[in-house]
């Protein structure tokens, strides 16, 4: 969801725009403190371009944690180890085992995509490794042999090395479409480990899930307001799996690192989840734990600026997204719960795909050509640009048009002056050919102009 | 399904043939009486083009209304405003909050699609209203909150609004085979809406269909023959969830309106279903509840006709797949029976695109483009005009080699008198210069004929 | 998965190899009989290719039973009538009635595409009849109405025949990604029938298959080491559904006539699904019945050397392959256990697309073209073949570069010169001319040089 090209292109005409402003004026020394106050945070904002590419010279293994970091980022499309290093705090603030599990996934996909030899920038943008965090850490929660269970990580390295193979393979189907994979490799793989081994099993036993039978006990008297609002910064949690309200927000201090944008939506998304939870007559401890909101956070991210340009309609789909996604989220749980599975990011991938699919005739929902998107602002920008020269070339067409007008009447002018000639010397017959001569140099000009027009 | 600017063509050329069988001959009162039925009757037909014109200078709202007809009928592959008309009040027929569910998701598909800015000739072809019929009535059929429970409006008008948003979905995936998404976003999103509620809800709790677990009492002793005619109008009811028989009834007149060739497929479609479920050891209730009419009615009417050109290959094809949209639909039921759901009209999706799919060597199997795709009677002026063409071109090939192999023969001729020109003539040497041109000419000639060819 | 242009081909290149290192040195009586072995060997071996253009010219009926027996072989990728013979005896040696049940399928499977006028080539070469005769065989398997219930024949007749229908529908979705279909015809219409009648059914009753729902009681004392050893050719006897083990030893004798490497990948994949079976904990049931073998027989085969041409690193993702597959082969069995499903070959299916589906950057992974699929051994062939020649474009190229190189160096020279003919010569305008020509002359050449080498 990155590119490394295209950044260095924007971001550089972005820190000339901020420090062009400075020009004019003296520069005082508060200018100058907010001046290298933008630059320290464009250093460590965005996709961090400039610490990638000083990455790329650096020792293999210190590479490899960059992209191990950026792997558990991507998860929440965010392109920045710091970001990474943020969220892997906070799931050693969950669970010391579920974050090992987590890193190990996040390692083994990556050392699998290098092994395959896939492309090395969608390596080094963390491409690879964001399935294999999910996995990793999923595995531990579902698991039921209790933590710091050894044999685990066999079938945990197991999975995570698939993940490239799958992502790869979903790939090729989905790039026809230009659309990403999301985590469907993960949701494929931990479903398969999941129900292959089952609640049952001696080896690798799982939570054991059950469709609901009967009439959830719901009355709103009962209802816990501080809960309710816990619930939106643990929906985002919950994207890792993860319960804890500090984990949750220490994943929105991680994503408004990265980006603004990305942010706001995921905290609009999991509110939204939340109160489809209670539209839906979902039972209110599910609404609390967060079950309603990562799978909304997701979907409102991914539409609302990350694979469209934000603008305002751009925003109410995302929000329209997130609902859907919520409504799908439990449809999903519930039919996967009759195999004993957890909806995992099934809602959000589906609703999602369903919603970058859509063709509409507006020019205000663009959605990105999928080489093209980095992060919300830059992908902003990106659209921007576009639109201005879309802008220009159609001023130029018109200047065109308005310049072949003017040369046609003086054309018109001239043929109409000559047959006035001719009228006066009817018995000459030269004339006459050069008018003709001329006349076909204005239908050749007239032709050249509806070529011109044509293109 | 529909395509205005062919159909005017073929209406006009069908009108001046009609026209034209009377000029001959005295205008006696009979003939002009049939001419002027002929002409009343083209009004009301087929997909009431002459209407659908008149209609595009009306008030917005009255097209609105035309759309939302169309849309009704279009469920059922019929683009005619009049059949909508009757459908509906077969709805009403059938009960009354259910014809105001359908009317309501008609109306906010239509909206949702305005909204998207959708094609403006697929609105008008009702092609964005029927999901949202679909979706409307079967969410209040499936509801066991009881009639006039007016918050079933809510999620109506939110999953009707997104009909439009699946369908463009679906039509970006589907369109790259050339396949119309047929009623598939109207099963997801009913199956969404019923799986994500479910049976044990408190604000919209649907009907407990549950798994068979037992051998069902079939003896034919019981049968009772009345009951099994009757299944075959209350299949082509159970399209829209009536099992009234006389709404299946006047379905059938309104489909029997816009085109006879539709009306005989679903008649026996929904007849082989019934034959079907009685080969499969179906419980009778089920059949003569037109349980195992609807699928097959509507993949026979899409394989006869509507998608492809009818031959008798293509009638026979048609009612293959109405045998396997029967198979199929036992299927579907007992699977989806499991999450509680019903079958919808999945079988008729999936088999109908299986059938859609097939490839084949022979020529009398032809499927039309989806964009020429109108109504069967059309469909089959089409594939004819085109069957004339290919005709016409094959002969005019025919006849470009019979004049190439004449005029080869002429030069080889030509050539032969000038060799013995050559032989008398051994001393000169420009004869021989010129006999050569000669034969650049003849190749010359030749390859253009292999050019022809090429083509 | 054939070829039979190409083969041809290779073929005789194949024969004139092995015929040429005869020519040095005195034919002794030794080498005689090896070579006239050979060559008997070439016409048992790999597809039997001068035996398939033999049958072209013979009686129809014959030539159906040609592609009846090519069809059963097909199942495990066996192009090879031979083969097709040997497991029929192996499914006789299993069961009268299943096999007669099998031959009918691929009879039907086969008659079904001569009517929908399927590709000549294609039938002929057994892929229309390997889902056929899976669909017969595994329909009688699962009946549970016992042996020699005819009406039985009346859906296995059905089902065959709507074979060529699914896998053209089948077809022309997976080609667009240039993929087989596998047998997923198969498994779809097998998955129909056995769901739409389910184990309550009069007519049609199925076996009944739950899912489990307790710990089985696994203890490694009371494992049968000769029975997991058994276990090998069971896993391969299952593809067919059959648990006799030497009808698994006669379907690895039929698959070792026509390749080899087919027969040790599969044996080496039932192997693995055995070893995963351990893995997971399954109950050793099902290990012994080869329940784990054959989804990992027939992906290992599909991958190693079937589809993508036999190296080293292929034969590992081979047998990664066969791990996953066995893996979700568990995943598959339990959710479809939930409907009273087998597993089918899903699993085989789902995991090998994945793998085929899968791009690399590395050239040791080589996916044939679909087009030019025959059998490992001949696969191999084309993948040194395409080797060789690039090599040789290489070589030419840098030739070609190197020819180039020297000419500008020339050119150069002689400008050089010319230029200090110009110095000494300043009033002689002519030479200079000349030089531009010559300049020109380079410049033509160089460009003919780019234009060579972006070919």
């Amino acid at each position: 969801m990155s590119n490394s090209d295209l950044s260095s292109e924007y971001g550089h005409s972005l820190d000339k725009k901020s420090e062009g402003q400075e020009v004019p004026g003296a520069p005082t020394c508060r200018r100058r403190v907010k001046t290298s106050f933008l630059k320290g945070v464009s250093y460590i904002s965005g996709d961090m371009e400039v610490f990638g590419k000083w990455m790329e010279k650096q020792f293999f293994l210190l590479q490899l944690l960059d992209w191990v970091l950026r792997g558990a980022a991507q998860a929440m499309f965010v392109n920045n180890p710091l970001s990474g290093l943020i969220i892997f705090g906070g799931l050693i603030l969950q669970n010391y085992w579920w974050a090992l599990n987590g890193f190990i996934g996040t390692l083994f996909a990556n050392i699998s995509a290098l092994i395959l030899q896939q492309n090395r920038g969608a390596i080094a943008a963390g491409l690879y490794g964001y399935n294999g965090i999910l996995v990793g850490m999923l595995m531990a929660v579902f698991s039921t042999a209790g933590d710091w269970y050894w044999w685990l990580l066999l079938p945990n390295i197991f999975m995570s090395m698939m993940c490239p193979v799958v992502s790869s393979a979903l790939a090729s189907i989905n790039s026809r479409w230009d659309l990403p994979v999301f985590t469907l490799p993960f949701n494929i793989l931990v479903c398969v480990h999941m129900v292959a081994t089952g609640h049952y099993n001696h080896y690798f036993p799982q939570v054991l899930i059950q469709p609901p039978s009967e009439l959830p006990n719901i009355s709103w008297a009962d209802i816990d307001v501080a809960k309710l609002f816990r619930s939106v910064p643990v929906g985002i949690g919950q994207v890792y799996g993860c319960d804890n309200p500090w984990t949750g927000g220490m994943f929105i201090i991680s994503l408004f690192i990265s980006s603004p944008i990305t942010c706001i939506h995921a905290v609009v998304g999991s509110a939204v989840g939340m109160v489809s939870g209670l539209a839906l007559a979902a039972p209110f401890e599910n609404i609390y734990n967060g079950i309603w909101g990562y799978n909304s956070a997701l979907a409102c991210v991914a539409v609302g600026g990350m694979f469209y340009a934000l603008t305002w309609q751009v925003h109410l789909l995302a929000i329209t997204c997130a609902f859907f996604s919520a409504y799908l989220g439990s449809a999903i749980a519930n039919i996967m719960s009759r195999f004993g599975l957890p909806a995992c990011t099934w809602p959000f991938c589906l609703s999602t795909l369903i919603f970058l699919l859509l063709t509409t005739g507006t020019k205000r929902i663009f959605k990105l050509p999928l080489a093209e998107v980095t992060y919300p602002e830059k992908n902003l920008a990106f659209y921007w640009k576009l639109k201005k020269q879309e802008k220009e070339q159609q001023k130029a067409i018109q200047e065109e048009i308005q310049r072949n007008e003017k040369e046609l009447l003086r054309i018109e002018l001239q043929r109409m002056e000559q047959d006035k000639n001719k009228d006066s010397q009817v018995e000459v017959k030269v004339p006459e050919e050069e008018s003709q001569v001329c006349e076909d140099g204005g239908n050749g000009r007239n032709g050249l102009t509806e070529v011109i027009l044509a293109k």
